[in-house]
């Protein structure tokens, strides 16, 4: 196979500069971009007056593995990680900007491949890429941080949660954890949950919406479902029971559970990185799909599943 | 000596959660931030309806060296990498959020100093840290995004310079470069250069100030003079020509270039890091201290220097 000579530029001999260029050109301009990328800041509409902001970072050989994923996946997942932490706040992301570090011989291509899937997820929310950074690094390095607009409603915060409050969650939980420990064991399917871990499928939409319909706190799961909404726990002070009858378990999931000899509900209550939405709502509120009842509030303090402790891994430790 | 047990807890025993805690009490809650660490996300007022936004990463071993800053230097030259940015638009900064990468060995205390210099600089400008992520990472990485205000105004592009226009500065030039080149050949003196190494002392009220005063492009050098105002010929279709003369070259540094074999221009044109502004204003604005006029706007393009071209290196390539 020849290999085209657009794809043997270096990041080293393509520079800085020239590879801000050609990133740059390949990333869309979104509605709330007023300054895209170019001068020494971008400027972003914030009509709120009011600006929700988030920082996630993805290291390589931690959050990714170029063998694993493609440069474009790592993009949308990069991207996501950030946007969902805008959505759980109920606003709308608005922007991002990423600073990338990269080892000095690494493609040009794999640089220009991850922005095209920044900027495809970021569109997903009328979002854009308005800005970044570059450095050499040995270590493979992205840096997101996202913007979202409040849109005139309050945040929605952890600290919400009221006894009789009910548990719903919007998305899905345990894919990403159960494509990663596909994948950890040397296989490539199954596809739904492979592609699941390579990019989430974020509900964006559902964030606001949990605003709207009188969400009392919100929070996505990144870290695993026990271990996040054990967030919600501490700061709301109160105790959450979740019922395991509250999911869904896909064939394939549970397929490749018997096969791999993994409890399924390791990867649905303890698998981060799908980036679902857990809010809580009063009793009394009719929630429309894709939002889901798995669990209740109640007085107390931490997490139990079916009214009785977890032994599982409630979830994933940075260190 | 006897070190405090306090000092002997790695980052790997801490914990994520548990350095993000000791890290985020050492921060003081600015005026700006409406909701602060703890949540998904942070909220920052954006009074202005737009908010201005930059991203700049520094990279252990390539922009600061462990055993020739501490802590709380990098701390505060990350912070100022981007508050400079934040200013050279014309806008006041409001906010900051960090990603930080560690090696796992660590000492925790080291991210906690690092907080204390990122908060400090902060502090200056009255903005604060808002937010953050934390990872495990080989290489010792700190990703700063910073937010500000226009309060009103226009940004301030690279774009707007004009033939006829003066080409002034404020802040220092060449300082930090210096430093570096005294630190790189095993000196840890003159102070003066080390310290503008260690901590860029950046101007930060003189970029809204330059936008009042109706400067018509503005950039922060951070690249080396003649490399950044160069990107400003570029941007505004223009030339420049900056005259030596305009720059005073003080004792310590005339004393260490003559020392070091070094022509101190090479410095005070090619240096980066010290994060001087550079903008153009109309001939017949008045310019109070401490802009200082250092050349010219031409119509044509490129940069010249006393009307030759310059033979030295016009900055710093980060590949």
């Amino acid at each position: 196979m020849t290999v085209p000579r657009e794809a043997l530029v270096s990041v080293a001999r393509s520079g800085e500069f020239g590879l801000i260029a050609r990133v740059t050109a390949r990333l869309p301009v979104g509605p709330y971009a007023l300054l895209g990328p170019g001068d020494d800041a971008a400027v972003v509409a914030a009509d709120d007056s009011r600006v929700v902001i988030s920082t996630d970072v993805l290291v390589e050989g931690r959050h990714f593995r170029r063998d694993w994923s493609t440069a474009q996946d790592v993009g949308h997942r990069a991207a996501a990680a950030n946007l969902a932490d805008i959505a759980a706040m109920g606003a709308a992301p608005t922007a991002l900007v990423v600073a990338l570090c990269v080892p000095p011989g690494l493609d040009a291509r794999w640089a220009e491949d991850l922005a095209d899937g920044l900027g495809a997820e970021a569109a997903r929310v009328h979002a854009s890429v308005v800005g970044g950074d570059m450095s050499a690094s040995p270590t493979l390095t992205i840096a997101v941080t996202a913007l979202g607009d409040l849109e005139g409603r309050a945040p929605l915060l952890r600290s919400g949660a009221r006894p009789g409050d009910v548990l719903a969650i919007a998305g899905r939980t345990g894919y990403a954890a159960a494509g990663y420990t596909v994948l950890s064991r040397g296989f490539r399917t199954p596809k739904l949950l492979v592609e699941a871990y390579r990019r989430p499928d974020v509900p964006y939409a559902c964030g606001p919406e949990a605003a709207r319909l009188g969400a009392t706190s919100m929070i996505d799961v990144s870290d695993g479902l026990l271990a996040d909404i054990g967030h919600v726990a501490v700061a709301s002070g109160v105790a959450f029971d979740v019922r395991r009858d509250g999911f869904e378990i896909p064939r394939q999931m549970r397929d490749a559970a018997h096969a791999l000899g993994v409890d399924p509900y390791t990867w649905v209550l303890g698998g981060g990185d799908d980036h679902a939405l857990a809010a809580t709502f009063p009793a009394d509120v009719e929630l429309p799909a894709p939002w889901r009842v798995v669990g209740e509030v109640r007085a107390g303090a931490g997490v139990t599943v079916d009214g009785k402790p977890y032994k599982g891994s409630p979830g994933w430790q940075h260190f």
